[in-house]
């Protein structure tokens, strides 16, 4: 088993999982990662509000703030929170334990985990030079019951996250079956054409993630009109800009895509300077 | 905590999965359900056969049949062995354990899970009157990197076995987006029109059975000619017969679906006299 990080399930330190959870029979939950400062999660209203209503979609009761907050306090110590250290928080939820069977039971007792992991080693040239994706081969089902929650069921991330191995890629961009931008496999993708920003429709799939939903808010307060809409590939290619975001990064100007180049040019880092406010 | 059934992991009756398991992350791993008799699984070289293909599908290495056999004895003794009993055997195989991100880990252990569950106390009406299937709501997504495979990402299952509640209703059968006939949520399905029999292609989507094989491998002892194809609901629905099948209840004669009605007739039983010997 690995070491490090630590993580507490349903409160408690010593519990593990049993092959009977339906997180690990069927990917039976949801989960969200998120950037914690002083041992606090950031954007935790947001956080919370997607949390709940990933768990409305799969009919998942989802356990109180209140709870999660208390795992909070367990996992992440004082000594981190007086340092101002960055961290990272991942929370599963799942439906609970069951016997065999996709019935969901009448009544069951939700698991709770809360995992703590290192902020990741970002170099500050991810932020001063921009960075480079790819474009996967595998393409995004479309499944509208499930588009845009963080569900367990992420088979297809973590096969187009296969597709590459060079560390000079920073992710890859995720097209639906017929072809069109959905995501990266861990981020959200904008574009800017002139005055105009653009996020992928998720109404058929891809994960609507919080940092995603604020630059929506935010955008506006610079002049930027925003639309949420299919976006194709050639469009991508062609925008003035294109900027990745997500909890971890905030966000996070592309550079390079294929053979396409841009210069680095400055919505991302002032998004991001707007997201730390 | 629920008691019963027992489970193995890795070897292991102490060991339990934690919330790094990528099975448990991701769903990233595959199972497979059979039918114990004698403490051996039934259909075993076809069984291991597919989670052979399974794994290699999504890059993950296979367990030795040697390994699984070793478990097999382990969690079903002696006294079921002698007394005949008929047991379930549920095997999970999962990548293992990493650090948070979709990237596979260039070297895991994969997590090996045997899970015994008693035989489901299916009725004898089951067999003597055939049952009923309704039709979901829920649409399977098309995904050709994973049709066939019984991966653990199943929450379209869930949430289709959520959409019934009466006992009256054996599964109910999932159409795919475009409104063709896949699967049950739990069974394969077939039917017969004259001396030919139809199970749905499923190189969109779908899980390809290995009861579903061993039925394509018989039928020509029946004088029945099988083909793999695209089947439209209005085709099940007008069809002479249609049988579900899956390793725990064989073959079964579906009896009404919604409004359809059929009368009980012999290709099930023969069928499922025929995957018995």
């Amino acid at each position: 088993m690995l070491a490090t990080p630590n993580y507490i399930i349903n409160g408690d330190f010593s519990q593990q999982i049993t092959p009977l959870d339906r997180g690990f029979a069927y990917g039976d939950g949801i989960f969200r990662t998120m950037l914690m400062r002083n041992g606090l999660p950031v954007d935790w209203p947001l956080h919370y509000q997607k949390l709940v209503a990933d768990c409305a979609v799969v009919g998942i009761v989802c356990p109180s703030a209140e709870l999660l907050m208390s795992d909070f306090k367990q996992l992440f110590s004082m000594d981190e929170i007086e340092e101002n250290r960055l961290g990272v928080a991942k929370i599963v939820i799942t439906r609970g334990e069951s016997y065999r069977g996709y019935k969901p039971p009448a009544i069951t007792l939700p698991t709770r985990v809360v995992i703590k992991s290192a902020m990741p080693n970002y170099a500050v040239t991810l932020v001063e030079q921009g960075v480079e994706l790819c474009i996967c081969q595998l393409r995004l089902n479309h499944q509208p019951k499930l588009a845009g929650v963080k569900h367990l069921n992420r088979l297809e991330n973590v096969l187009a996250r296969a597709e590459w191995s060079s560390d000079a890629i920073f992710d890859g961009l995720m097209l639906d079956q017929s072809g069109c931008v959905i995501e990266g496999t861990m981020c959200n993708v904008f574009i800017r054409q002139g005055q105009q920003i653009i996020t992928p429709d998720l109404s058929m799939c891809g994960v609507a993630g919080v940092t995603r939903q604020r630059i929506i808010g935010l955008a506006p307060s610079l002049g930027l009109q925003v639309k949420v809409e299919t976006l194709t590939l050639e469009q991508l290619l062609s925008a003035d800009e294109v900027v990745i975001c997500n909890s971890l990064i905030g966000a996070l100007q592309v550079t390079k895509i294929a053979d396409q180049r841009w210069q680095n040019q400055l919505l991302a880092n002032t998004l991001r300077a707007l997201l730390l406010q």
